[in-house]
């Protein structure tokens, strides 16, 4: 495991629900957008407003939000965490875009970084039409938990 | 909990799938549109055929159907519900929708209404091109069950 | 059950994830595109670029897909599966398309007529503005194996 990656301050949630639930050893962490400080900073279609190069950041910054869920939820011990069970990526973009892939790995390779073989998760990446706040990437996850 | 909501008579299955299934204590709930007494109540896009507080109640209606089966799933006995664990809230829009978060809350306060803090799910809120029969939302779900 | 259906040679993922994983008894599959041979072979929009018949094939490869992963997954002993537990379903279409249920058919089908009874899913079927590779479907999929 990598811990020399720096967390992000943890978002609140926006709305009524939880940032995450540990049920029968499964970690459920809800959607993240792109928000840093409360903030929603990449904006916009992915392909239009975004280059690819800039979507893989947007996607990192959703990815690092999830972690700071689960690095909450396993009381800062990540040795604790099994595996990343599932990822699902969506993608706010148009009709024609099609690298929905390459953006993605913005955040799988995230998870396998800073958990080795164990981060590599399986995923859906989806184009979707909009996301809250405009924000160009959602992820939500679940992870096994001891 | 709060047994004084009235709950919908249950909507069948509208193809060759089922409307729950548990498996290793856990709830699965088939994706719920907007359907009351079989027929698709509010349709069209959020933001435009409809305006928030009418969206809010379309989910709040795609919540009502999913406790109808989750009532059935559990023999009536609502005690038996451990946790909401997931909500996936689908709302069909446009791409300048931005309210998504204030939307799928119809469907949170619901479960937060019956069940109390388990009631609290995670969830993930996505602007959507389309949904079945131009529902104007459609969520799906996961509980925990003893 | 039945094994007279030809299973498509596994697709390899085409990025930085798995294409399945179990865990706690599920096993989680990742998004399959209409890939045949490692190329997407139905591309478009339901409704437009393709009609339901050909959607309905198209949805039927991406459940042979998911198949052909859990062939592996279950060491090839189909009787492993305990529940085809949950698909998720997203066609790539524009607004005005409503025969979303009919389409996701493909996929149920094909798992009741693989598994029986115990291969009707839940599921959730959304239409969405793009897909990787501008497939005309994606599905992912959760199982109960032993």
């Amino acid at each position: 495991m990598n811990f020399n990656i720096e967390l992000p301050k943890i978002n609140s949630p926006v709305a009524n629900y939880k940032a995450y639930k540990v049920i029968n050893n499964f970690l459920y962490v809800s959607g993240q957008t792109c928000r840093k400080d409360n903030k929603v900073i990449y904006q916009g279609k992915v392909g239009v407003d975004l280059n690819i190069e800039t979507a893989k950041l947007a996607t990192r910054l959703c990815g690092l939000n999830i972690l700071a869920h689960v690095f909450e939820a396993c009381g800062g011990d990540f040795s604790k965490i099994i595996s990343c069970v599932r990822l699902n990526i969506y993608i706010n973009c148009n009709a024609d875009f099609k690298d929905h892939a390459e953006v993605a790995n913005g955040a799988s390779d995230l998870m396998v970084e800073v958990f080795g073989e164990i981060g590599m998760p399986t995923r859906s990446t989806i184009g979707v039409i909009s996301l809250p706040s405009n924000s160009a990437i959602e992820i939500d996850a679940i992870f096994a938990i001891i």
